[in-house]
This record gives structure tokens, C-alpha cells and sequence, in this order.
């Protein structure tokens, strides 16, 4: 297979080898939240018909963190998004099959294990980019999402989980939620991502028990009922919720 | 530095470098439970003051999970035991103190990256043996380490941090607790991991609502006050539980 992509690969090897972390990749999946509609952030590798996360490799002196932010960079265009490592993939034939008809010493055909991270934004506020392996870019429907290369979907499958997981000890809703809210956006906000009805009694309960929000003395107007009340994060025990965890009921 | 440490990584430098893979390793934090203390299994290498986590490297040829059971064994002689994975620590100088006297192409000397697991057992359970490489291997009480090698007390940390979370939405107690117990037994194992009271109204009507429990009708007979009803797990419940998560209040 004597392709362009394959010359570029081949070209490309030795500098991979010399700077950077064998055996090592990193795979972001990045949520994106606007109106009421989650989605996450694919790309599509040349000449493949495949689609998958953004992701990369490691260089020999950088810390991981910083090399997991600098790759979203690269791929997407994203930056100052908080990346949260939630799990390593390390299936001995995860990307076998992937490389096949590419040589043996090609960098990008080794066994690597893969740091998967996970974002959620307003994807109003990113413009992806597309890197020089990759022809596409795109914010894809997370219930229509396309064939995903090696075991990428696992990798996002996980990410879900623990994305609503995350829901039970981390606030979720700043940056995605406009400044002033009322409780029931910031219930569908939830809705959405647990993909569930929430009772409107518990959560309203639940989430005036965390202390993070303010109350203001505003409401909504315009709709046909009740004008209901407007709240914005209290951005100190916000942050301090998200360092520490939600004042859970243990 | 020409000691008998020394020797044997050289010899076994090559061995290391055709059958495992460059750059990984993988940490286990086992936490130990028994009558009412938590401890942690640590190994002190052989000429060294400081001890650390057990751990080892992946086989090229092996899954992930499968490497990390195996290297708890090898270390501890622990089989049996269910490890979670919980954080993959990648900081770029993690290790680089720790084998500075020794020549560069040591294969213990380049830089990894750790991905980390931790279990929780009953310690009356296991037998720790020693390896090769070890001269001690212990259960130490988590509130009185000793001096930990690298970042392994920031593994611990995070360990810690990691078995409090996951009890909001994982049960905790099948092979800890006796096949009975009282519901003030089962709190006590919760104040233990959390380390602080929990309030005990509280404490039972959320073990009610999360279904993993089966009320006998028999009670705990002999004490000075009103004896108080056992229990024992529902097994299914239970590992349904462990599977999907206790049903959370979302």
C-alpha cells in the first residue's frame, strides 16, 4: 500500500522514534453540550473510511497531562479545555488489525496503550482543525455515531459511563449553561447527559443540599406559566465542589 | 554502584527488553481489611531504606489486566483478587531519582509511565512472598507509612481517594464482613474506609434503598443492649450492583 498517507508515515517514523514514548498513545473523547444536544468530537484519518477520537503520542519529556492537552490542540484546534483522565486501554490486540498492511518497523504499527481522557464543553465555543493525517473534523450526534476504528467506540462507551458517574460527586454546567439559569435547564442539562428523567422535587432538593448555586432575585419572563426563579453558580464552592467532591451523603 | 541489586538488573536487562514493553508499568495499591483496621501491602527492595507498591511491567504479549494480576501474584503471592484500575501516573521525572547511580540502558532506569490499580480484601486472607528482587513484603497500617519510593505516596493518595469515591456507587463488604452481620457492623466498615461517623439513620435507609441486602430473622444474641437484627448480602443484587452501579439518587 503505497499511498500518500503511507509515504507520509514512512517519512515520519524516525522523528517519532528519536522524540517520542513508545508504546504510549493518548485518546481524547471530547463531549460537546449546546441546546439541548450532546455530541463528541470525531476525526477521519485519510484515505479510511473510519472515523475516531483525536489522539497521539506522548514525547519523552513531557508530562502526561501536558502532552494530553497538546495533542487535543493539534487535532482539534481546542484549547484550555480540562481534560479528565478516567481509564487506560491495554488489550494486547487493540490496534493489530488497524496497521495490517503497513511494514512492521512503521512507528505508528507498534503495541501501544492508550491514556483516554475525557472533556465536556459548549461546542459552540470550539472550531475544529484538522491535523495533516486527517481529512475530517466533526461534532457527531453521540446516539448516530459512525463506524469507529480499533476499539474506539469501547473507549467512548467508557467515557459515558463515566461521564455520568462523574455527575455523582462533580458539579457539571459551567461554560455550558448560560450565566443566569433556571432550575429546569439545569435539570435537562442532566437529563441529557444521564439520558433519563429526573423527579423535578429530588433534584431541586439535591442540588440546593450542594451549595453551589445562587438564587437571584430575578425570574424568566415570557413563557406561559409561572415566571420561575433564575440562579448562577456560586463560582467559589463550584470550584471548591469540583476539587474536593459534591457534599455527598456518606 | 557495583552491588548485588546492580548485578542482577544488568543479567536481566536483555531478558526485560525482548519480552516486555518499553515504558510501562503498573502499580497496585492493595488495601487490607480485618476487625476494624485498614492497612496497605508494601514491599521494601532489596538495599534500599524505602519501601513502595508492589509492581512490575507488561509482557508484550499480554493484556493489561491480565499483567497486573500477574505481577500482584508474582510480588505478593496474592491470587484471587479483583483489581480496579483507577489513574495511569505519567509525570516526567516520576522515576528519574530513583535509579540515578545506575547506567542509562538499565531497563529499570528508562522512563514509565504507571498505570495503577488498587484492590480492597480481607488481609487474614492473604500470605505476601517475597520476589527476587525484595526483602520484605508487609501490611502497614495506611495511618503510619513509612517513607515511600518515586511518587508511590501520591499513588497511595490518590488510591485512597479513589476506594472513598467508589463507595457511591459501588457496594463494599461481600468477603470483609462475616457471612452475618449487623447493620452497625456494616457502618463500621464504612466510617473505617471514609474515616469519619456516619449517622446511623442515615446509613440505614440508604443500605435499604440500594436492595444488595437480606434481612434474616435471627439477631445477634449475647450483648449488654437489644440484639440487633443480621444480615447477609443478596449475592445477584450485589454483583448487579458491582456491575451498573447502586442505584444512585439521579
Amino acid at each position: 500500500m503505497k499511498s500518500e498517507l503511507y509515504k507520509q508515515l514512512t517519512i515520519l517514523s524516525p522523528y517519532y522514534k528519536e522524540n517520542y514514548l513508545p508504546s504510549v498513545s493518548i485518546d481524547c473523547v471530547v463531549f460537546g453540550f449546546h441546546n439541548a444536544c450532546l455530541k463528541v468530537l470525531l476525526i477521519k484519518l485519510k484515505e479510511s473510511e473510519t472515523w475516531g477520537l483525536p489522539g497521539g503520542y506522548l514525547k519523552k519529556k513531557e508530562d502526561l497531562n501536558v502532552g494530553a492537552n497538546r495533542i487535543l490542540q493539534e487535532r482539534t484546534g481546542a484549547t484550555n479545555i480540562y481534560l479528565n483522565q478516567f481509564k487506560t486501554f491495554g488489550d494486547k490486540n487493540r490496534s493489530e488489525a488497524h496497521f495490517k498492511d503497513f511494514p512492521d518497523d512503521l512507528w505508528h504499527k507498534q503495541r501501544y496503550i492508550s491514556i483516554a481522557h475525557y472533556a465536556l464543553i459548549d461546542f459552540e465555543t470550539v472550531t475544529p482543525v484538522m491535523d495533516q493525517f486527517s481529512d475530517a473534523c466533526e461534532w457527531k450526534d453521540i446516539d448516530m455515531l459512525p463506524e469507529l476504528m480499533m476499539d474506539h467506540q469501547h473507549i467512548f462507551d467508557e467515557a459515558l459511563i463515566q461521564l455520568r458517574r462523574d455527575l455523582n460527586y462533580k458539579p457539571v454546567g459551567l461554560n455550558l449553561l448560560p450565566e443566569k439559569f433556571t432550575m429546569p435547564e439545569l435539570q435537562k442539562l442532566y437529563e441529557i447527559i444521564l439520558n433519563k428523567k429526573l423527579n423535578r422535587g429530588n433534584f431541586y432538593r439535591k442540588m440546593t443540599r450542594y451549595n453551589i448555586l445562587d438564587k437571584l432575585n430575578e425570574t424568566r419572563k415570557g413563557g406561559a406559566h409561572k415566571a420561575p426563579d433564575l440562579y448562577k453558580f456560586d463560582i467559589e464552592n463550584y470550584n471548591a465542589a469540583l476539587k474536593t467532591g459534591l457534599q455527598e451523603s456518606w
